[in-house]
């Protein structure tokens, strides 16, 4: 299979723009001293696995225990699953950690104590602090929580803490002064950790996790490690905050055109929800965006000087408000490109890429669809 | 594997549900002398597919030819792609109508032009008509662009029209009264093409698509054929409708509980986008929801008498703001069960099931995730 000769849609990813976001990042960590620690919840690949440690890349993250399993096949030197532990997992946990170094994520008590009955292997835990926006964590100031875990977690000798980790997921939805405010929110509170807890703990590492930040921020006192996901392939969210430019986005779903209304300027293509989730960006103008065209050429895709989107989508379908540029240039038949609002539910829907060199590369999902 | 030993997210159904949904509306269309051509986009699966032959199901529906592909695998009567042809897989079309009866979609003269100089198997076509919301298909005034296609098709003999299909799509957002609407205007749309090509093509049929009519509506004069998909399972935004009970829905997404914060009364799933998908509903005080809790008992689940939903959501992560009564209720390393905004989607987005029985059910993503 060509990248040419796609017929159905499929997640095209370039992998000189992956390799360059990549690079771009592992460069910014070494300047500021960091230790990149990439979440890999975004491309889920083995093969986009194997391109990060061409860059440097030892440690990763992930947001299940699933997905540790799955690239547990690659030996890295650690594998951090991102998420508050799930209890009933913990046989699986015992298991993958006799031959892989894993680390777990602890918000609370309840946890810690089934863990620290269990675990029979060393087990590395980050305590996860509240970014603020009361998702997930322990309240940074909720001291008496965190020394709890602690404590429990202590009567286990396979039990080390490693550090806090703080994911500010809600830079996703932030201007860039929401971005920077955010950022000094999360340096400060890790710091504060750090300062207090570090005689106790010499070795103890902080760790934040979110794209905007580590893209856009440029002072990372008090953190020592990041673990962005996003940035392997960007998306028009990153995009419109500023994370990055649309020529940074790699990944682009192709799908078909199997009709076209001219006089209403609409195109039909086959891409819908359950191809690119159904994330949405509200345009300039009020309307809605759940992904931009971009053209196929060469082994390439090309954005458009007025950029035409896709306002309306529902299970398979997705219809386009064409510019008259783009009007012009398509026929049904034609295959064109999507670039996705949110990549990392894109490539989940979708289960598996081409690159437009037109090689297949894995994705956990395992499937190549639709 | 017992549906009690769930550990991680999986979509729970209940064949007892599903096949009362499924009589319901056997029974509705037999009343109705209708046609039941149930689409199987939504459940996708070979195993709900034996269950609707169990209630004189013959011809069905699916969304695209790698379903129908699938499908085939099953000897029916026909299937029927709903949607606007893809001219790049006309080979593939060819090669599926060697051993299936396949009957297809058109709502132009070009994919028509495409097929007419290749089909070389006995292909069926609908013409679709624009249900009158702009998704897809032919204005239902434009004959000329009718007589078109048909015109086009009648120089390949392999080529026979079928009828007319419209999928009303925008009665899932309206109201019971909008709901009524869109049912005569579907009515009178299918009516008046029926009579006025009926001379020429006196076996032709009409189909109408969409759940909340089929569920909701008493009279299909006019009507030959109906190809609901979505009350096979139903879901919460069929109950805010009306064209169900939330009694009605087959299917439940068991998550685990990691975290809850007894003082905000918010509890922390493991179910997040990548699960459940991103539909949202809006409650009466205006809020978020983006699926309802239910807890497992027994062989199946209970609704609770203050409901709880899931306020926000993200890629792995599910927030439940929870009624006093849950909050009592359960504990951290419980599993819990989400009923989903659109069934659907959720279905696609997990890739297999398990029955209330403990049985694996398949589904044509064909992955057990996550």
């Amino acid at each position: 299979m060509t990248f040419l000769s796609i017929k159905q849609p499929i997640l095209v990813l370039n992998e000189t723009i992956c390799r360059k976001n990549l690079s771009k990042m592992a460069e910014k960590a070494k300047k500021h001293q960091l230790n990149l620690v990439p979440h890999f919840k975004t491309h889920q690949s083995l093969k986009v696995g194997e391109w990060c440690r061409d860059f440097g890349v030892k440690e990763i993250t992930v947001s299940s225990l699933k997905m540790a399993q799955y690239f547990s096949q690659q030996a890295w030197d650690n594998i951090h699953i991102a998420f508050p532990f799930n209890p009933l997992l913990t046989a699986e946990l015992n298991q993958l950690a006799q031959s892989q170094s894993i680390s777990i994520q602890l918000v609370n008590e309840e946890v810690c104590l089934i863990l620290a009955a269990a675990i029979d292997h060393p087990i590395g835990y980050f305590i996860e602090i509240d970014a603020g926006y009361g998702r997930t964590g322990v309240e940074v100031s909720d001291f008496g929580l965190i020394e709890k875990i602690m404590r429990v977690a202590s009567k286990n000798k396979n039990m080390f803490f490693k550090g806090f980790y703080i994911h500010a997921g809600h830079s996703y939805h932030a201007d860039l002064d929401g971005i920077k405010h955010i950022h000094e929110q999360t340096r400060a509170a890790l710091k504060m950790l750090k300062d207090k807890y570090h005689s106790e703990f010499p070795h103890l590492l902080t760790r934040s996790g979110d794209t905007p930040c580590c893209s856009i921020m440029d002072n990372f006192e008090g953190i020592d490690e990041i673990g962005p996901g996003n940035f392997v392939f960007y998306d028009l969210t990153q995009a419109k905050i500023g994370s990055c430019l649309k020529e940074d986005i790699a990944v682009a779903l192709a799908v078909p055109v199997v009709d076209i209304h001219w006089d209403k300027k609409e195109v039909l293509v086959h891409g819908g929800g359950v191809h690119l989730a159904k994330d949405e960006l509200i345009n300039a103008d009020g309307s809605k965006n759940y992904g931009e065209v971009v053209l196929f050429k060469d082994r390439h895709w090309q954005l458009q000087g007025h950029p035409s989107y896709i306002k309306s989508i529902s299970q398979e379908h997705g219809i386009i408000k064409a510019s008259d540029q783009l009007i012009r240039n398509i026929k049904i038949g034609d295959v064109i490109g999507i670039l996705p609002v949110h990549s990392c539910m894109t490539a989940d829907c979708m289960g598996s890429y081409i690159s437009t060199e037109g090689e297949i590369i894995d994705h956990l999902e395992g499937h190549s669809k639709k």
